[in-house]
């Protein structure tokens, strides 16, 4: 048997700790360590783990799976690439992957390593279903419908809002690609409920939906991770007009992230030196053990 | 602008008139001659082509497109392949894929050349949602449900069997992966409907599957090629039940399977000598173009 793909996770917050079960359920790799800012903090579930707080300090790591806030893999990214480490990410922001590609892809072939980035669900599994589709049907339009689900991005925002103590806001589809925002919010004492919603819905993440917002009592019981989305196409396969894909999915929101994650570890080991996104490299490459067996059950 | 590739179509049955038709819609491919049996046999459609009777009448070919039956692909690939020229197909029997591989690489690398098989929707792009899917839950059960749409190796069969003077055998999805064969078939003279009928599911290909015969006046008036596929998976991200997905396609099958053939034409002029199968190449270089403005677009 070969060796186990050593995998360190940097970052514990929610995605951290499914990427951990994730990688306890991998047949081919083991945890080679947790990186965290406060490394002294060890719960229970890591007690057999070494947890520092440098990649630096853990040794033999093939990959380190970035489970940081988004806008700090870049420099975490580039911390471990120069330490020779492959990297994945699931980055999120969706007009500046191509740059990030960029600057990782450079420091990655100067040190012999492999940087996979926005490989969640979406940039990630989803981006592999359109451009698959947008293959399969060279012209037409492909709708992503959001949820029903909580938007991290949207609920942070309500938060910065002067008055608003707690918030949740969920992203409800419309239908072609068109989202209605629900936005629960918990009142700071001394604010007018009707002022703070007006701000809501006059910021920049709500200005262009239709948004609803509501006063409760207690946001945390509001919350669930399940997440959904339905990508549809309507399109021509050579002359041939009304083909028709769709694809659905029903999900534990950060669980479905951290698999993906550990799956694009694995195939970070198989890759030429460079920074890739998930639709340039083979779907077969997400999977453990040997290609002819996966071969033989999947194609 | 750079040089087009050059393909030749391989066969001129019901696949490659929809090949021919992809082919002039793709802006990064151009048609360098039609390979077909009776090459004095020239319809109106491709009077402004070269048609041949062999692949080596044909001048700077880089990539054939098989449209051959399923059973000779493996002769014209290596003919192909031994010029130095790409080949992708869309064989279909699932148990033999491996093998047909083998054989295709071996010929694909001693002659610098590529070959991309088993590249229409099932086996081809379902391969690569099946294979998605299980990355994203790699605990689980996956579903592959057909149409309804007419099954051309069933319908096959059935010609078979005596007293059959034309038939159609459609399929009809009833979940979990089980079909059901609804059988339309007209009668020779002279022959006994209900012995036929039982003749038809005594056959291998309908034995074990619900099958209901009935005898029609006309064949052709039941055919359209309209097909569909609902591939569903319910399965595990690492420690998390529950995740469910599902992709849904209602399609014109011969057109769709063109269109998947030309996208690997295109492909496997950006992959390295040897034989792939879809989940074995990125999906990116599935489309024309610059692949940064695909990543910008569809990641």
């Amino acid at each position: 048997m070969s060796r186990k793909i050593r995998a360190a996770v940097v970052g514990y917050g929610n995605i951290g700790k499914y990427v951990v079960e994730a990688l306890q359920s991998s047949p081919d790799l083991e945890i080679a360590g947790i990186v965290r800012r406060d490394a002294a903090n060890v719960p229970a579930e890591l007690k057999e783990y070494d947890v520092v707080n440098s990649i630096s300090q853990l040794e033999d790591v093939d990959v380190a799976i970035l489970c940081t806030p988004t806008r700090s893999v870049e420099k975490f990214a580039l911390e471990c690439l120069e330490l020779g480490v492959n990297t994945v990410d699931s980055f999120d922001i969706h007009g500046q992957i191509v740059q990030l590609r960029a600057s990782l892809d450079e420091a990655a072939k100067k040190h012999n390593a492999v940087s996979i980035i926005s490989a969640g669900w979406d940039p990630g599994s989803d981006s592999v279903i359109r451009t698959l589709m947008e293959a399969m049907a060279p012209r037409g339009i492909t709708y992503t419908n959001f949820g029903p689900g909580m938007s991290m991005g949207h609920t942070v925002a309500v938060k910065a809002i002067t008055g608003v103590k707690a918030a949740l806001s969920m992203t409800i589809p419309t239908g072609t690609g068109v989202h209605r925002r629900m936005v629960y919010i918990e009142l700071e004492k001394g604010h007018d409920f009707q002022t703070v919603a007006q701000a809501i819905k006059a910021d920049d993440y709500f200005v262009h939906d239709e948004t609803h917002v509501f006063q409760v009592e207690d946001v945390e019981a509001l919350k669930d991770m399940g997440h959904g989305v339905l990508m549809e196409r309507k399109g021509v396969s050579g002359n041939t007009q009304n083909q028709l894909f769709k694809f659905d999915m029903r999900i534990n929101n950060p669980a479905l992230t951290a698999q993906v994650l550990v799956a694009v570890a694995r195939a970070s080991m198989k890759q030429q030196p460079g920074a890739y996104t998930m639709i340039e490299i083979p779907v077969v490459d997400l999977l453990p053990g040997e290609k002819e067996a996966w071969i033989r059950k999947l194609v």
